[in-house]
């Protein structure tokens, strides 16, 4: 993997991890780590788990009881049964994205990919590491990032479709007519679609939530994790979605031989948090009020943006005064230590930057105040 | 990744686990899972960390607190010098393999890879997955599994050459003279060293280990891992070792893009069972007594092999009577139910089978009982 399939916010992220070393306070907002506890329930649990002897080889899949687990709750909240058939568990979506696209991949030279974009940049740096082509829907904000009839009349022929919704970065979640018209491309087309529908359980809104496995479309990969609901990110869990048993399979085998299995002790503490699912609620609300707080501290300080509806990012315009994201971000690093995500990690998105609501208040109003003398205001 | 990938020792594995789901009492011999626990000082480290709040994000490289316990370990074992940037923390070995191949493979269509078969079937596994071409060099026993200076000879110029020392399945541990031979040939050939030195703390001869490092040569990677010597398989943790700067780099982000980190807690653990180098003694001796019962077991039946020096696999003859060791393993899983990897996941060994030795001896026993039934003895 060359240098450069890297995506931008990684510089920024390696360069701010450099410069905590030699002692600068940085505030990380270009990543999606929430300054969040996990519950000591959901580490007891992985702890009995370790105990009890769950400290060898398993099952690339995953243990039943996870599968299980999951395959009910997702069954609730979208109201589609689901089995333990259906799930492979993954440590992270970005193993699970990669070995998707790989195991997925038809035998033709150059896959070719749709993505919506703005997007998660890792999906691009698969889509180049794997020598296949990206073919790049550009969704505009003067749409409030839904996709409209014209931009879905832009997918072309295509093995996969990338989709993020709630989207990543922009925190909207798409129409049921959008979600449907992509769901009709891909059946024209026979591609596969990839739904990376991670924040799905964290909509502040009263907006109901169309999932693509609502249309009940059958080339259909869904990702999903423990990350950000539980506060999580650093237990590497999460899973694969798919009512295709073939993908299932694939998918797993592509597991067990690049990984073996994700540490079933591991497997444990997901098995006790979705247990617990008042967390969720709870860290739901959280979230949705450091974004809030985040959100009116930059209007504030006249940044344009979509109010997001979903997740902890916002998607900003970058001020004026400024050539582009890059310049932005670097100078926001160097001279004021907040590390924000540039626009070009998302795709074609110079003019734009990403900010981690996922903070402590007082680390966001620490943030805005550096902001705010950054800008001379 | 297609089916054709899987070592077949895999389809034995998944075959294993479906009978044992359906109550068949299966006797796993054909993977290297010790039947040992996991220290629990070492369990209760991980959860420590846990509770501090280790369950975040973290850097690709691995948290300076093990790499700086690797470094002192291997400096010591090795009487080498080692620091903290020598080292990138992995998974397991298999992605470790994996990437390393992948990031370090230069940019020509098809990199070359000499093996030293009998080899770890993923070896194979990975090289065709990645389009690469791979260039046996098969060892005999008839030579107790030494490569000879003839073998050296065939050494072909290439990007790559693997080499596992202890030998994995064979259990021999390399000369000094054969180490030295084949570095010659990597230096003429510019050669990349991987030197996968997993059992090189599992031992039981008076021969002293005469690592890949010792030779000084600067295009190696050396792999290694917790799970043989602290019986921590289920906890994925192991690391890659090498002083060339370029390589830890491009292997460290690697891993960022495709997994982000090993979780944080996992790696105190590792930190806790480096200070717990007794563990190591102990499991030793373990495993060096349960080598020998299977061993002294085996003999009796008639079994042809060399006796291990290290690690806990016996690699031998298949028994007369049966056409290759497809044919043996596939009888002694359906009628015996004891899984037993076939030569063939090792490279051209179709007269060859690997026990793994690494189980209790009440098991090892019953496993002795269920083979001399099969052989009619």
């Amino acid at each position: 993997m060359d240098k450069d399939l890297e995506p931008p916010h990684y510089k920024i992220l390696n360069k701010a991890r450099e410069m905590e070393r030699e002692g600068k306070p940085v505030i990380h907002m270009e990543i999606g780590d929430p300054e969040l506890s996990t519950d000591k329930r959901i580490i007891d649990a992985m702890y009995e788990a370790a105990l009890k002897g769950y400290t060898h080889y398993g099952s690339a899949q995953g243990i039943p009881q996870i599968r299980i687990a999951i395959s009910n709750y997702m069954s609730e909240k979208l109201n589609i049964e689901f089995t333990q058939d259906d799930i492979c568990i993954v440590p992270g979506s970005k193993s699970a994205i990669y070995i998707t696209l790989k195991t997925l991949g038809n035998n033709r030279e150059r896959n070719r990919v749709v993505v919506l974009e703005p997007t998660w940049g890792i999906y691009y740096s698969f889509i180049k590491d794997l020598g296949y082509e990206a073919l790049p829907i550009r969704l505009s904000m003067d749409n409030r990032w839904i996709p409209t009839k014209e931009d879905i009349s832009k997918i072309e022929d295509s093995d996969f479709i990338v989709v993020i919704n709630p989207s990543n970065p922009t925190g909207v979640v798409f129409s049921k007519e959008a979600v449907e018209r992509i769901v009709e491309k891909a059946l024209d087309n026979d591609s596969i679609i990839i739904a990376d529908e991670i924040y799905f359980d964290l909509i502040y809104t009263s907006r109901e939530f169309y999932s693509f496995f609502h249309t009940q479309y059958e080339k259909l990969v869904g990702l999903y994790s423990f990350s950000k609901t539980y506060a999580m990110t650093g237990f590497r869990l999460g899973w694969v979605l798919s009512k295709n048993k073939e993908f299932i399979r694939k998918i797993t085998k592509g597991y067990q031989l690049l990984l073996t299995n994700v540490p079933e002790f591991i497997q444990f503490a997901g098995v006790r948090a979705l247990e617990l699912r008042e967390i969720i609620d709870r860290n739901r609300e959280v979230y949705r009020k450091r974004t809030r707080i985040l959100s009116e501290g930059l209007k504030e300080l006249g940044f344009k943006f979509i109010e997001p509806e979903a997740g902890f990012y916002i998607f900003t315009k970058v001020p004026e005064g400024f050539r582009d994201s890059i310049e932005f971000a670097d100078k926001l690093l160097s001279q004021s230590y907040v590390a924000v995500a540039p626009g070009t990690a998302f795709g074609d998105y110079p003019g734009f930057v990403r900010f981690t609501t996922a903070l402590k208040e007082e680390t966001l109003r620490a943030a805005l105040e550096r902001i705010k003398d950054l800008l001379g205001k």
